[in-house]
């Protein structure tokens, strides 16, 4: 893989400035923890997974710049860090798990508290690492060689830490040799398609088309699509999937063109707390990232707007969800 | 109606520029033919309709404008502004009617030429109001007071000599005191959905909400939506219809939701000469108007794009068509 959102350099942490891009491919490499936290929040740094991993460095690069350590100061650190992104689960997690670690040790030396905060944080992402590495590995075995897959969003090595979870299964395809062809839904409002997954899978050498989201439809009644991947921001314990808006759109045509149609994500983004789909909270986002998104004003600057970040897909209409325990079935006939 | 595409002033022509649309409104009045063969190659006149109704104005501009007259400068004027969309029918369309109406006149004088040419032009115009108002009748009688109707691409005063096609539908329900609920498709990439059709019916007083193509989904899903009613560039003999692209996937969702699906269009919009949907010849546009088409490069410059102009919905998915001659019911169960 050529494409690291993410990548330790001694005592530095390395990151690929995703505001930047598709335009520029700008690597900052920084030992200030105040610039982790900068970065998550102009969303340089972005992805579930990867603001979990970043949150982890940015501790480690804390205690070392500091060259002093206390329980109570990684915790005061630590509220820094959570603040940037006060919604990303991840961030909390990473943090915490980070801070039961380093309360058990109790009061250790600053030299000796910083190596156990990189080592920790090396081991989240070196978790991450596996765990894409093995989602990619079981939901292979669902692509022939050949393949045409249709994508939406972005769920590759910029928002992970290792090769993505939708994404990692086309990278090992390739890996395996496999000659596979993607189109990527431009994903309409952030258009994280264009900006990013096009931009990666360009760097990792696959065959990419782009196509504005409402193009999929006509791909798929010409037989273009053989296989429809796709993300997933939380998961029903019945298999609904809240994902990015617009993949529910797509897994309808998905079925009425008898394309499978699978969701690659963590078994961590089942959410036993929730029984179905209807009790995910659709969040609302504001009206400027689709009438001025780009720069131009593209509609009567004070036009009523929805625009929700993400739709949920009944189990109904997903042919399996792939996680790094395996392939689960789901509830598509 | 507030919003007028065009309009005679005397011997000028007024019209809306569409490109200065939705940040500003600004009305442009000509007596100068070739300001109107500018305005329609800038696409400041734009919509099949709108064109051929420009088409003819501009000769009678050009022959008051010039002082003389002939059948073969009349010709010669018509072979300029022919070449200034050569793919557009409508403008071939209303050239051709024109010359064959002063071709039966002779030779005759300047002063008479004129007066002819600006009746001919306003009659065109005024059929082609009487034909939105056909259709907005016709369509009516299928939309109750109350309804929440999504729709596609612009299909309304701006395209039109009238109050449109499938947004003619919902003025004449408006007019008839019906309380209706819009939800437009930005409709990607030229945005004619944001840029003119929600400006539009917001000048009109209509209660519309713009979304992003690929939310269509969800808002059906959610039981939001009452109907669908989209324009359409040319039907073939089977009633496959050919329009945006984007109206395939909006047509498939409908019908998976039981939300009914109406095709409003001239009974001219049928081309006897096509049998059905696969005859019909499919535009690819530029990559540039998806990767940097609101002034921002949003995708690697070299990356490969699909950016079909239309797609094709098969009559097994249109409820029915809605034309000036009634309302003929589609294939849809």
């Amino acid at each position: 893989m050529k494409v690291q959102a993410l990548e330790r350099c001694g005592s530095k942490l390395r990151f690929i400035d995703q505001t930047a891009l598709p335009v520029r491919l700008v690597q900052k490499e920084t030992d200030d923890y105040l610039e982790i936290i900068a970065a998550i929040k102009r969303l340089e740094i972005r992805g579930a997974p990867a603001i979990g991993i970043a949150a982890a460095y940015a501790l480690a690069v804390a205690v070392t710049q500091q060259g002093a350590y206390s329980t109570d100061l990684l915790v005061r650190l630590g509220s820094e860090i959570k603040a940037a992104r006060p919604t990303a689960v991840n961030l909390f997690w990473a943090v915490d798990r980070v801070l039961d670690k380093m309360k058990a040790h109790g009061n250790v030396s600053a030299i000796e508290a910083s190596r156990r905060l990189w080592q920790e944080a090396e081991a989240i992402h070196d978790e991450d690492r596996e765990m894409c590495a093995r989602i990619g590995r079981h939901g292979s075995e669902l692509i022939r060689d050949g393949a045409t897959v249709l994508t939406h969003c972005n769920t590759g090595a910029l928002a992970t830490g290792g090769i993505g979870t939708a994404l990692g299964v086309i990278y090992t395809c390739r890996d395996q040799g496999k000659r596979i062809k993607v189109y990527a839904d431009e994903t309409r409002p952030l258009l994280q398609g264009s900006r990013l997954t096009a931009w990666e899978l360009q760097q990792e050498g696959i065959d990419v088309t782009l196509i504005c989201d409402n193009t999929a439809g006509m791909l798929m009644r010409q037989g273009k699509i053989d296989a429809v991947l796709v993300g997933a921001d939380r998961i029903a314990r019945n298999g609904d999937t809240a994902n990015k808006i617009g993949t529910y759109s797509v897994a309808v045509l998905a079925k009425e063109h008898g394309v499978p149609f699978y969701v690659a994500a963590p078994s961590s983004t089942f959410d036993p707390g929730i029984e179905n789909g209807s009790q995910i909270v659709i969040e609302e986002r504001s009206a400027k990232e689709v009438i001025e998104g780009l720069g131009t004003l593209t509609a009567p600057s004070d036009i009523k707007v929805y625009s929700p970040a993400f739709d949920v897909t009944p189990n109904g209409y997903i042919t399996a969800h792939i996680t790094d325990q395996g392939v689960k079935p789901g509830g598509r006939p």
